[in-house]
């Protein structure tokens, strides 16, 4: 690949000496780059193609780090990764995930947040530019948004607060009329008026909220790009620049099939096949897109709703094949949350499906909207548990935040058919907010038809009836305990083994006869220990004649951390348990 | 009194029959007796007055409860609660205090949800209409919102799904040009010009959400509303009307002065001079405004940022006097966070203060934007602990949310001293977020200085060094612990009384200590136990040979009931908690 000017590129300083058509060479340099590097790891593969142009402008104009760009939710960043020393990361192969996938202030001096979730830019800008103000400085402050991530709350009280901050912030929108999917709500019929009116349009949301408006038509075109950027650089209030992209610019593919190309798995450019092979076995995603799509063929009063992620949490099918039953409310988390609320109330089935990490977008709306009126919403929370994840996307921490609100049932299924009974009964019941944590782990399915009855709370069960040690596997974790229950049967210890299938209560009965013929109590959770289920069970027993051990995470950042590396560190394996356990109950006979 | 309409009134159906001059006197009746009673018992006062006619107009057109009002953040249903059956709780003094100061479903069918927080309101509404739909049925869902409200961003998020709901679902836009206290945002200078032009102005925030509009200019005339409500009525598509209303009308001093007549206390009609009087003794809100103002001045990096509340979180000093140091974002919670985390980025210092039970609108705003990006932030917690509150307005959760995000010290201090302490170490320290749960409480004052340094994270203070109970009376509730200790003193136990200080921490050195010499840990903390402080001690200790006991709120909401009646409920009184040492300590011996 001949890189004659991204060779000479280090940092931002070394594009001002460029001329216009070294620029548009550099363009063209860096996407081929983008290409090659993100269908041989995968990655965000379309917004960062509609950013080149527009990036290598912002660096053209403006002068970072003492200028300070917050991109959102980092998904168009590898172009300004690239030209802000980073360029290994996605030239050589060998340095590959060297870098994140998210701006990182510890990886460079260009980046200002560690940024993983949408909305948040434009309210972090502020915070920087006022900062700015109240330190003395005259720096710009600009924010990076897509059209996709204007759907969230956060973004619209940005967007509002900005405009009276009375002193320089520039919101780039980059529009390129999608969101990972199509975008939903009524602020994109402005959008579209925008754009075909180039901008001048009189009923304009941006100038509604009393900032200032400039339009770009083409955000591809460099000339332009700098033109409108030298125009509003140093300027003395907020300025909004509405610039037009095209998502996945320069590779046809990405151009037409925007919401596939939107992040990539690694694929051949020649053959354009994938690069890894999936084992084709049935994963939890397809289980519920296929159990929600046949229930809500036949029961019309069933709503799925998502926050614009429909792929990953298992409602593509709905959304296909039931459009009047399928909602998909953009990046508005807490909407959703409020919208199921109201659809149960009025005697509808309302299913919302959230991954983990997006649920945190929503701890008051599951209190005040939902909770507190006890409305029998059901909620599906992916992708819970410990992962090699980046840190912005872990889910380990859902636990604590939906577990510790009164009157929301939430369940941990351990097989596929537990699984599904739990989804029938949470649609069907009509007394409790109810959550169902969908296991993330390979699908284990017993063939045992499971009765979709979880009316009596907190019922626990126990699976093998045994003495001295006690293990709770709590949904996926179940068959790690399981495995631990095997291995201590083979060292001469009969253990208890209890599935317990609520995560937010305690079977009192159960928990109370251990007491009997029990030395030892483990829980394990897939999840961090602090606000979880395991220091629920320690409470109950702690005024008691027992021990007890909780597995599960601890309560840290991590990112990127090898699923190995953690499950060790946190003594989530067999053996490492199994010595925990020896140890406690040799403490016991001293 | 004369009532001679209201008296006829009791139910919405009662009006239908009234004359236009009937229903005019009709509002001048429910103005009064709103007048009359909340001035005798304190409540909400501006608000509802500005409502009567709207109120009368919507049960005059409209057909509830088929017909569905969605009332947010409950600020304005007093007219509502009159007309639906509930006026004796607003005629009668006896019968003062038998309704909700928000709408509830279990009081009346014209009510649908249990509303306390605001911008919730058109997302529900949202709901019943997506219910409806999904149901079959074809009645008229109302939303009722504030300007104020507006700032939120679940408002908009609910605004911009609304419109395309593609069925009825009406939002009355209740403009009185002001929220608690003034508005905040670009927001407000879009319904300044709506309301300058009538409506007519082509640049219309409402209108670029892609919702049909209409003005209504006077709010307060009741032939214009029925005009307009009636026009609307079984519209088949997404419509807002934007009202201008006069907040406090009929009341001259409420007319006036908006703000402080938002919300009263109860005070006499004739003197006008409060019928409650409060020893003017300095309270932990006086401290703050106090401390934050005289650190604010000399230091013009600090930046104070609340969302809508100034007056209850202490920083009306700083508001009044150090404008460019002030930030009201509105009821922009979300904002709030994001913001603080840019300001101590850049080498401001953010001081954000919120009550308890709002924090609750920020949990992804904690850990995304500021925990996982480490700025050092400080957030002020206001009105934490077991209330006799209203269920919406509850401050036992705010541990369980904020002190299991990794990478947050939260503090809670058990005097004066130690509170301005904290305080002036949470500006000054530069390494973490730092949350500060204000006490509630009698103001408690040593007079001994304590230092402003608690950067040696997780470090318990102990008090008073004994053997055989150990007690861990965190914040407010050290006190409690305190009397506990003097109590078993007297019975011959000499505890050891430990001042936690850290929330989010164990001092393992401490704790490990106790082991020694101690059969019995307690912990006492003023908030729900699930998730919280006293869990983490019990999981401390859960494989080690010693009895702990958990003293705080159980998961629930309460409503209403009364500190006393919460107290006993929980074993949160001295002698009840001696009962359950002395239990254990007999078990342990057996």
């Amino acid at each position: 690949m001949e890189l004659s000017i991204l060779n000479n590129i280090n940092e931002p300083s070394d594009l001002k000496s460029l001329s216009k058509d070294e620029l548009n060479l550099l363009s063209s340099e860096i996407r081929n780059v983008l290409i090659k590097k993100v269908s041989s790891t995968g990655g965000h593969f379309g917004p960062n193609l509609g950013m080149v142009e527009a990036t290598i402008a912002l660096h053209y104009v403006f002068n970072s780090p003492v200028d300070k760009f917050v991109y959102d939710v980092s998904h168009q960043t590898y172009p300004h990764k690239i030209l802000t020393g980073r360029k290994e990361a996605f030239i050589n192969p060998e340095k590959f995930g060297t870098v994140a996938g998210y701006t990182s202030p510890k990886e460079s001096e260009h980046d200002f947040f560690t940024i993983g979730h949408t909305s948040t830019s434009i309210s972090l800008a502020c915070g920087l530019a006022k900062g700015r103000d109240v330190k003395g400085g005259n720096e710009n402050i600009v924010a990076i948004i897509g059209d996709g991530s204007l759907s969230g709350g956060e973004a619209y009280e940005g967007l509002n607060n900005a405009a009276v901050l009375g002193s320089n912030i520039i919101i780039l929108v980059n529009d390129n009329d999608m969101s990972i999917a199509e975008n939903h709500g009524g602020l994109y019929q402005n959008l579209a008026l925008l754009r075909e009116t180039e901008g001048k349009a009189e009923n304009n949301f941006f100038k509604t909220l009393g900032l200032d408006y400039y339009f770009i038509k083409d955000g591809n075109n460099l000339e332009l790009l700098i033109e409108i950027f030298e125009k509003v650089k140093n300027i003395d209030h907020p300025v909004v620049i509405h610039m037009q992209t095209i998502k996945g610019k320069g590779y046809e593919d990405a151009e037409v099939n925007k919401e596939s190309f939107h992040w990539v798995m690694p694929f051949d450019l020649e053959t354009k096949e994938p690069l890894v092979k999936f084992e084709s076995s049935e994963s939890y995603t397809d289980i519920t897109g296929k159990f929600l799509l046949e229930k809500a063929r036949k029961d019309k009063s069933i709503v799925a709703i998502n926050a614009a992620t429909p792929g990953i949490v298992g409602v593509n099918p709905i959304r296909y094949e039931l459009k009047d039953q399928y909602v998909d409310v953009g990046i508005a988390e807490e909407h959703a949350i409020a919208l199921a609320s109201g659809i149960a109330k009025r005697g509808g089935k309302p299913v919302v499906s959230f991954l983990s990490s997006f649920i945190q977008r929503t701890y008051d709306q599951l209190s005040q909207d939902l909770a507190i009126n006890n409305n029998p919403a059901l909620i599906m929370v992916h992708g819970g548990g410990i992962t090699a994840s980046d840190v912005t996307h872990l889910g380990v921490f859902d636990i604590p935040l939906i577990s510790n609100i009164p009157n929301i049932i939430y369940l941990a299924p351990t097989t596929k058919e537990e699984y599904i009974a739990m989804m029938e009964w949470g649609i069907e019941q009509d007394k409790h907010p109810v959550a169902i944590r969908v296991p993330r782990m390979n699908v284990v399915s017993t063939g045992d038809m499971v009765k979709a009855d979880f009316s009596e709370l907190n019922k626990y069960v126990k699976v093998e009836d045994g003495n001295e040690v006690a293990i709770l596997g709590l949904g996926s974790f179940y068959h790690l305990g399981a495995k631990v229950h095997e291995r201590l049967k083979e060292i001469g210890i009969n253990a208890t083994l209890i599935n317990p299938r609520f995560i937010t209560g305690v079977d009192e009965e159960l928990l109370t006869s251990l007491l009997d013929n029990h030395k030892v109590v483990i829980t394990l959770e897939d999840g961090v220990l602090d606000g979880g289920f395991g220091e629920m069970i320690s409470r109950f027993y702690s005024d008691k004649d027992i021990r007890v051990l909780n597995f599960g995470a601890t309560k840290e950042f991590t990112d990127s951390v090898s699923l190995e590396e953690l499950y060790k560190r946190y003594h989530l394996t067999k053996d490492l348990i199994i010595a925990d356990i020896k140890k406690v109950l040799e403490d016991i006979k001293l």
